[in-house]
């Protein structure tokens, strides 16, 4: 477990956010790095325990068995499933890759990212406890700077013609409008989209249920090589590791906050995607779905997303990217944090960012009131602040982005 | 101009508005008859003066020549164009038909309605000053019945395979509901939305915008008979008068304003269908669309419309009635005035009709917080309460219905 040591001390990452994360140490990589091999993707229980504890000092705790209960137990006792989370990993302590794996991994082209890596998407931070630990990254494209203006295309697997045509030429034009194309590799929309872009020559990033060894579905053994080549492939499993069922919907959120919005091309009522546009509205990033025809059951699920309001209808790139990056942002620009500098606001979107408190929460009637505009302008300032880094959802409604 | 004689005197119009019009007189119905052979469908000169003559002392005004023009003008000197539009009416006196022409109408099969009459829909008062004049209908279903529970099902001439077979499967299966199925009889959409409801032995309206002899287009003769054998043609044209271009926009009026809502099945951009769309907006009905293909031309004007929240998305019949007749209501029952009395409103709907203004106007985010809801909540209780009546849209925003 040692080529990250070379990038320890190298600079912080370029960039933007307001508060740099602390580069990790080496000691701390090599914890993270175990415990994604302890820990399924998603675990709860470690995300908050890492709140108050290093990835060291919970890898520390769980190698040297139950005497150290207490440190892993000691203030956290409601941590839901805490004690059973330890449990397990410590029964898969054996499954721990020798150094000599880890290199065969290296060797293979793999990358590990970290958080404060300069190649980690610091837009996963916005997962909070559900943060992947590591991020394991194969491909010609820097992850941070391909994210960065991206997009994600999904839908189901069991697609219609139409909807991989229409996927195909959407990830195309977005492509060729210099959007990164985020998916899941899967069969159906997700391939219909990497190959548009790839066709473009665009970049193109799938994002793995699998390991990135494993490469599931196997069947997409060229596309994987092809993204690879032109983009990144991603994962946040062990790479030799197999796809779980459960595995499919936790990947989904990576692939919903590694993007900028995320656009439905087609899902039946239950289909997989719906998770996908579920985290992308949790986010607070737009959600977008496209139409179909009313007599297909492949459209139904966007037809649900648009008629409930939870998805904005959109028919191509071009409301794409009216959505992303509206009038007066520079088309499909970085997203480190705030995106724009808080005096390059227009009148009214500074209003309506002076309405937002920093604590507590505030609803949108009442954000519009006090900043004096009508509640539709209200509504679309707020998305683009929480697009551009500014404002953030909460229960009672919005309040500015914490710094943490 | 006579045989309406017989109906003088007849008992008032049943079923529940406040405020019951009065009964047209003989002479009033002459009157108003006359007027509708002078001036043009929708003239908004004659809805003006309308407000403070009768029918009768305006044709008597216009027959007596220029000596009476002080009665005409006297206090509504500030009614745009009124001076032209008397001269045009004027200058069609000698257009007025024979008795014995009329006398050839009616028996030919045809009725003329006139506001306050037993088969007057009511709902058309909704079009204040724009209200027809008198409307001519034919065939075996009475109009007011037929339109208490009624939907408008529009669309392009130039209309896809999908959007015919989507039309017809609408149509038949609101049919089925006992719901009317209005349109306005052109090819495309419009047929086959009636020919569905005809499919289904349901009823359905046709409202032209020629004359009901004239029958445009000619190439539906078949179609109007069969409408006219189960349902109603209704037109406030002239009976042999054939279509203006003008004419098919000031039609529209008539078919939102007849239905409960209005369903916009293919729309290209620029579809005249739109106008019929602006209409149900403006007249506070609930605007539907339903979305196809984004790589067909016909269904652009629908995702527009859905994807400025003009319109609400749907795919069938069941989300048209849910819509239509949300929770709460009979399915698809009258709407005459208020469709539900004020007391059986739950307490949310309650609520947010207490925040609306009888004057003014307020908008929704502070209706939300005077009623204490969610501004979601709001939106939705004020859809319901303007689609029974009780209040409507205005420029501030919303205030309670005025009962003039």
């Amino acid at each position: 477990m040692s080529p990250e040591n070379e990038q320890t001390g190298a600079t912080g990452p370029s960039g933007g956010t307001g508060s740099p994360v602390p580069l990790p140490t080496a000691r701390d990589r090599r914890a993270r790095t175990a415990l994604s091999f302890l820990a399924d993707p998603g675990d709860q229980a470690l995300g908050w325990l890492l709140r108050a504890l290093t990835p060291s000092e919970v890898l520390a705790a769980v190698s040297a068995g139950a005497d150290s209960d207490a440190v892993l137990l000691g203030g956290h006792q409601r941590v839901p499933g805490l004690r059973k989370a330890v449990q397990r990993w410590r029964a898969r302590l054996g499954l721990l890759p020798s150094p000599a794996r880890l290199a065969t991994w290296y060797d293979h082209g793999l990358r590990l990212l970290c958080p404060g890596d300069a190649e980690w998407p610091t837009q996963l931070d916005d997962l909070g406890d559900a943060r992947p630990l590591v991020l394991w990254a194969q491909g010609s494209a820097d992850l941070r700077y391909a994210c960065l203006s991206s997009v994600s295309v999904v839908g189901a697997r069991a697609a219609s013609a139409y909807g991989q045509h229409v996927a195909t030429e959407l990830a195309a034009a977005l492509a060729e409008r210099g959007c990164t194309v985020v998916s899941g590799g899967a069969y159906g929309i997700d391939s219909a989209a990497h190959r548009g872009a790839l066709a473009a020559e665009g970049l193109t990033v799938a994002v793995l249920a699998s390991g990135l060894c494993y490469g599931y579905p196997r069947g997409h053994h060229d596309l994987f090589a092809a993204v690879a080549a032109q983009g990144t492939l991603v994962s946040e499993c062990p790479p030799d590791h197999a796809p779980t069922r459960p595995g499919f919907l936790i990947r989904n959120r990576i692939i919903a906050a590694l993007s900028r919005g995320t656009v439905v091309v087609e899902a039946a009522l239950r289909s997989g995607a719906l998770n996908t546009a579920k985290h992308a509205r949790e986010l607070c990033r737009p959600l977008m779905a496209v139409p179909g025809p009313v007599t297909s059951e492949q459209s139904a699920g966007c037809h649900e997303l648009i008629r409930e309001w939870d998805a904005v209808l959109v028919t191509g790139a071009r409301d794409v990217a009216g959505l992303i990056c509206p009038e007066g942002c520079e088309p499909l620009g970085p997203r480190l944090g705030p995106a724009v500098p808080r005096d390059d606001l227009d009148p009214v979107m500074t209003a309506v960012l002076e309405a937002v408190p920093a604590r507590g929460g505030r609803g949108p009637a009442s954000i519009a009131m006090m900043a004096g505009v009508d509640l539709d302008t209200a509504l679309r300032s707020l998305g683009l602040l929480a697009a551009a880094g500014f404002v953030q959802r909460c229960e009672k409604g919005w309040r500015l982005r914490g710094t943490g």
